[in-house]
């Protein structure tokens, strides 16, 4: 099937799942769990597969561990759809809900967003995460996971779509790309595809956002900040700083520069830089700092190392630091460290991101940690939705407005006038 | 000034204004209202110049009159700014707070977008409105007007900008663009612009859509349906045809294409026809149209007439009008006449617009109607602000998290655990 049919395809099939109430949509979320559970034999072998070539073609360690689909990761994964299905329906919802004139009645429901393209790394568990996802928010996914993860990918689609079909959702509601082709062709799909949530590299989600008409959610770089303030407990400072930066390198939430005001400079900057240097973290510095603890000059201060290195800046003040943000910042995630709580309000207001933090680590921006269940993507966007991106970032709205024959022309010539008064209850689902 | 600094001056401006307190922002409008009421005849002679020019240049009276700014437009206008200073703030809403664990407690705030361009028609009261509308939610406003009312325009935004200053808000807060050119280089300044919202002609806006980075809140087109079905009332369904088509044919939620159900075609089409053509409506038809009523065939089921002209198709059923609705609409308003409530039920689920209504005219599909005050627009997009959109589409979040120095090592290594409980209060916006 080309990908045009299949975008084709899915869109009729989004028509359907729109209307699907809530108990098929969990039933269909309960047979693919049984399912995993009954074909998991199946999917180890095709995973063990995909590993071989993959070890044969010299993948490293780490992308090796995150290809790797055993008992318990399929055990988490199970555990996840479990709790979505606990979770309420995001699909109907009543957000607004106003008598226009008697007999008139607005509401704006929420309501799936319609077919969605998800590009992922090559974790399979991925592909099971977002498709469940798509699922209980009544979206058609059309899903492209790393090659590295093929065979596993492609049968846990069929597995997956199976066991689906068998709750009653409609057939062509998942559907699995194969290749960079088929990303191509999908990006052109602007009339049946709404939406668009690369996951990967800078220069991939950059890609796809400058060759395609679909909206996109995401965020090419994550260039966060620690701004440790005049008022900052300096170990605090060290600990957020060290936690920010090394939990785990290779995130888009892990701090690439720390701001270091210059009334801390006598008494913080060796140790800060002691601490980071003990935990092999190399430092950039601005002249000053290059100047004070001997590291090399920062290249460019829009730099994302996703390594074991940070740039490292005096600012003269809290509103440098904020303006050193907003300017070279990527929007994702910056933090300050700060005693003072007018200030850290003020940060906070300013600092043009969608995560901005008092006193912790920039790691905790990130959906499970913030309690929304699995994430479909991390959005720098301010259109949609921002930050982590929950089940709630895959449902748009729409206005009902329900009536008894009403015509603008009575309310236009003054033989009608608007109440316009708040509706306590939610949209009639039934008579 | 060119138009890349006014967009960096409106960022500059932008940063402040978030920070912006209501009883600010509430100064800042009420004197802009009176600052208008002051300077009434300042605006009436620049209005007068331009009228002038635009009657020598043969401007149609429909247009002279939308660019007319009277006395009568002036109280308007100042009677919106009232009502505006009274609507509850949209910045610094808590709309989610959770406690990730003792101490660590995370707030969705509402924000402002930021920077937006609003691209408008011939009219100066929707300088006033727009301008107002985003100074209350936050934002930088930066306009550009039809020429036709350059010098109003030019006036009205001296004395808005002078007014607002009065009040403490930051200079470069708003700006007016004066040509075609200066709009082009708008759509380069995606660094500095967030949010463009474009409003006039379709090719207009498919222009501005294919030639930004920036995203684009709006529509091109507007090809509404009424679906009149097997239960529904004769002479509500000929009433809401009329409203929908004549009450204002200039303008996109009126209807373009009417669907008969096939069980209505003996006793509804004559009258139907009748009733439409004595309102010097032309109809198209489909085959069976043309050949019962004798008119022209439709030439696209895709035409936006905006005029005395409309479509119509005999459908066999209510899916075939769903299914025709979905392909050859815009999404934008589509109505069902029926007496049956589940089947408008499913009517509202399945037709994927933006407005979906039951027994009443698609020219309700207005922002003032809805009861939101002024629009800034109607958005057939998915992502963000959909139909009519008010000042909660100017309005962004960001997730704001307060901590007392918390690591993620501690809850990766399982020292610390996430209790992910629902906060009661409200982001604490002082001590």
């Amino acid at each position: 099937m080309d990908i045009q049919q299949m975008t084709q395809k899915a869109r009729q099939a989004s028509r359907s799942l729109a209307t699907l109430q809530t108990d098929i949509k969990n039933a269909a979320l309960s047979a693919i769990a049984s399912a995993l559970h009954v074909h998991a034999e199946r999917i180890f072998t095709a995973n063990t597969t995909d590993l071989k070539r993959c070890e044969a073609e010299g993948l490293a360690q780490p992308l090796l561990k995150r290809l790797r689909f055993d008992r318990e990761k399929l055990q988490t994964v199970i555990a996840g759809i479990e709790s979505l299905i606990r979770i309420k329906d995001p699909v109907g919802e009543t957000l607004l809900a106003t008598e226009l004139d008697e007999g008139l009645d607005l509401y704006r429901v929420s309501c799936p967003i319609g077919v969605i393209g998800v590009i992922f790394e090559s974790r399979p568990d991925a592909l099971i995460q977002i498709s469940t996802l798509c699922l209980k928010s009544g979206n058609a996914a059309l899903l492209k996971g790393g090659s590295e993860a093929r065979e596993t990918n492609q049968v846990l689609t069929e597995i997956i779509n199976a066991a689906a079909q068998t709750a009653g959702v409609p057939d062509g509601w998942i559907g699995l790309l194969e290749s960079r082709l088929d990303v191509n062709a999908l990006l052109k799909c602007h009339e049946t595809v709404d939406l668009l949530i690369p996951r990967g590299s800078n220069e991939f989600v950059q890609y796809i956002m400058e060759h395609t008409k679909i909206p996109v959610l995401g965020h090419a770089d994550g260039v966060c900040h620690l701004y440790i303030d005049e008022a900052a407990d300096p170990a605090m400072a060290i600990r957020l700083a060290l936690d920010s930066k090394i939990q785990y390198v290779a995130v888009c939430n892990a701090v690439e520069t720390i701001l270091l005001h210059e009334s801390q400079v006598d008494s913080l900057l060796q140790p800060l830089a002691d601490a980071l240097r003990q935990a092999d973290v190399e430092i950039f510095g601005c002249e000053r700092t290059c100047v004070l603890i001997g590291c090399k000059p920062v290249v460019d201060w829009h730099t994302e190392y996703l390594d074991y290195k940070v740039s490292l800046k005096v600012v003269a003040s809290a509103d440098e630091a904020i303006h050193h943000i907003n300017q070279y910042g990527s929007h994702h995630t910056d933090a300050i460290v700060t005693s003072q709580p007018s200030l850290a309000r003020r940060f906070m207001t300013v600092v043009d991101s969608g995560n901005v933090f008092w006193n912790c680590s920039t790691r905790f921006s990130d959906g499970f940690r913030y309690g929304f269940g699995a994430e479909v993507g991390i959005s720098t966007s301010k259109i949609h939705a921002r930050g982590p991106v929950g089940i709630d970032g895959l449902v748009t709205y729409q206005y009902r407005l329900l009536g008894r024959g009403q015509v603008v022309a009575d309310y236009a010539d003054g033989r009608a006038a608007f109440t316009h008064r708040p509706i306590e209850s939610a949209f009639p689902q039934s008579d």
